[in-house]
């Protein structure tokens, strides 16, 4: 069968005029001859008011139970939005996730899905039914316990029903209408992609994009589910999120600019260079469940080197804490932080066969006055931290002179140089 | 296993301190040494405020879809109970109403509970741990489907789970301290009363009564459930719903006057006293879905007679378009109705030995200057309907005259009369 499946997050089913809205689009890409599958969030709120509520009554509330709360929101979006299509002249059935056959591990909180048996969601479209489906729940059959997937999970769920179904893409129906070249609210000229590779998608999503988590784009590469991120709210198609198209003789090199200002900086001071010393570092991290994004070790100096790394600042407490006995373990001279950090990251496919993106880019944040002070890249990503306050201006002047604004192909001004400085 | 029932309502869960007393008292009930299994409503108006967003979405919402979002609120509920029972250090698991294995026909609304199958509950009693159950829903197993237990339905989960379960006893810990001889905002020397019979209960259910729900108590007595009605807020027995003792010499002969002015009266005038008459009156008012109460016939003369019922205020519109049709199909002179009437009811068990109480009760009404307009009796009890603003003082007079804030047995003043005057 022929089958979209349409996922709208919590701010797409805010209140009832909003799910009149979302029924509307629903019906009209069925009436347009498709099959439809839905999946919802919580309405607007609603999740995190349960959350309160559970903290209101226990400090450490027990994870089962937690689930338990924190799935009723999807509950209760997903009849409403099944009422609102019943009174479009649709037949509509809301199903939680353990009745959509979404299987999980029995981690509370944050479990993974492990297996979509699909069989009655298959039958409601077969019977020309639109299943709405609660996103963010599952349940684990080792326990028969309802679990909740954690940050993403409704996207995650729409992706894994997408691909259990065989549908031929999963749209994601949101307050934004795509994938830009850069964040809107600071670049008023940024261009809506019209496609992003997988890869391009992962990259973005790790380095500040918000509009999809790198969890769902990770389940739709490894099934080849189609993605296509959407308004909620305007008809025009959004953003493809696909694999790379191999056949396309020029493409663009740079699909956009990411930021984040979410993160801080640590940097461990005349490091005794030796091997074993990076795992003492990170190891005790690890443990203290701090989440480590960019690692940069230079060269060393007389057997000593600094290591700096970038952590989220909600993890900087933790992160300080295990420092202070890693200081001692390796004998370095000490640690600093900095919480004054942001990141630009550049991001595109093309890169892999265009040397000098780099170098553009350094080449941009010199003429606009911004300092580097860490660097580090991938195949398809280069990513500079800077001073936070100047991220604005980085993200305006790596923008302008890579012309994003416009549907070109660009091409390196400086091919000499090395593509990859790290 | 010896196992208690308790069911917390609505107004006991009503916020987090509530939460918070209902996990102390079940604790406390499981440290005294008993099994405890829990029962849940909905916290506070949750329930109503989920019916009212059914309202904004839909005119005429699908039921399944309707019970779906319903039945969310008891899921927020009995989670929160078992983070609040946690925090006291004991282990408490929570259970949707299809989790703990309460099989429903597939009436959506107004499902009635087909079977129990609490092998998951008993599991978790075994393993010293205290169930948390969502009252008020259950599961078809033909569809599969979320259903809704309609009114009482959370006190009949209860029911129904301590039958299963062959629990000693089944409470309902509610903010009221059990049941009275009359409504205590009423009659201010109400007394509490220590146990009533099942067929009594029913009877004040069906009279007026509000602590208990008819449809409960028809469960436990067909199941032969202990029921226990108390306050959720202090410790002192409250009243007990049982058997008939009929090893008791002398027993009260009155529990309770009850009152209702929630209905209206309708008088059908002149109906010709034929045979067939009754079914072509009362037929039309079933099919429109009207509750008749309360039927009186009166013999007749020159062949005519008045035919007198009461309905549900809420029903009348609906009784009058039926009642058009019913004065042309028997050929009455036409009917009359009444909304300023109210009915008073007083039942017990010992009225079935003990002539003169409907007499007493008459007596004592005249005295307080109450016209008595329609008279109806059961076994053990006798209802008369009055004007609505007369209901206080009849029901403070008849409390008075049969002595009901004594712990006395009643002797009947006036043996010499009829006992069933109708």
């Amino acid at each position: 069968m022929s089958v979209v499946v349409q996922k709208y997050g919590g701010s797409s089913v805010a209140d009832a005029e909003r799910i009149h809205n979302v029924a509307r689009r629903v019906v009209e890409t069925k009436r347009s001859g498709s099959d439809v599958v839905v999946v919802v969030s919580a309405m607007g709120d609603t999740t995190d008011e349960l959350i309160d509520l559970a903290y209101s009554i226990h400090a450490d509330p027990p994870p089962r139970e937690y689930d338990m709360l924190v799935s009723a929101g999807e509950r209760i979006a997903m009849a409403l939005v099944a009422m609102a299509i019943d009174r479009l002249g649709e037949q509509a059935e809301s199903f939680t996730g353990s009745q959509a056959g979404i299987i999980t591990d029995a981690l509370h909180g944050k479990a993974r899905i492990a297996d979509v048996r699909p069989q009655r969601i298959m039958e409601c479209v077969e019977r020309g039914r639109i299943p709405i489906i609660a996103g963010f729940q599952g349940v684990s059959t080792d326990t028969l316990d309802i679990t909740t997937l954690g940050r993403g999970g409704s996207d995650a769920t729409a992706v894994a029903i997408a691909a259990a179904l065989g549908a031929e893409s999963c749209e994601f129906c949101k307050d934004v209408e795509g994938v830009f070249t850069a964040d809107p609210r600071i670049v008023p000229d940024a261009r809506k992609l019209h496609a992003v590779s997988y890869e391009e998608m992962l990259e973005m999503a790790a380095t500040g994009s918000k509009v999809l988590m790198a969890r769902s784009v990770e389940i739709a590469r490894n099934h080849g589910v189609l993605l296509h991120v959407r308004s909620s709210f305007i008809a025009a198609p959004g953003t493809y999120i696909r694999e790379e198209d191999p056949t396309m003789m020029e493409k663009a090199i740079i699909s956009g600019v990411t930021h984040d200002i979410s993160e801080a900086k640590i940097t461990l001071l005349a490091v005794p260079d030796q091997p074993g010393v990076a795992a003492k570092v990170f190891k005790p991290l690890a443990d203290a469940e701090v989440n480590v994004d960019m690692i940069v070790q230079n060269v060393s100096h007389e057997g000593r080197t600094d290591i700096s790394f970038t952590v989220p600042r909600s993890d900087l407490a933790a992160a300080e804490v295990a420092m202070d006995k890693v200081v001692a373990d390796v004998g370095a001279a000490g640690f600093s932080r900095d919480t004054e950090i942001g990141r630009i990251s550049l991001v595109g496919a093309g890169m892999r066969s265009h040397p000098g993106v780099s170098a553009d880019m350094f080449d941009a944040l010199a003429d606009a006055g911004v300092n580097i002070e860490m660097i580090s890249t991938s195949a398809i990503r280069i990513s500079c931290v800077i001073r936070a306050e100047q991220v604005e201006t980085a993200v305006r002047a790596v923008h302008d002179r890579f012309r994003l604004s416009e549907e070109v192909v660009y091409r390196a001004e400086h091919p000499e140089r090395e593509a990859d400085p790290s």
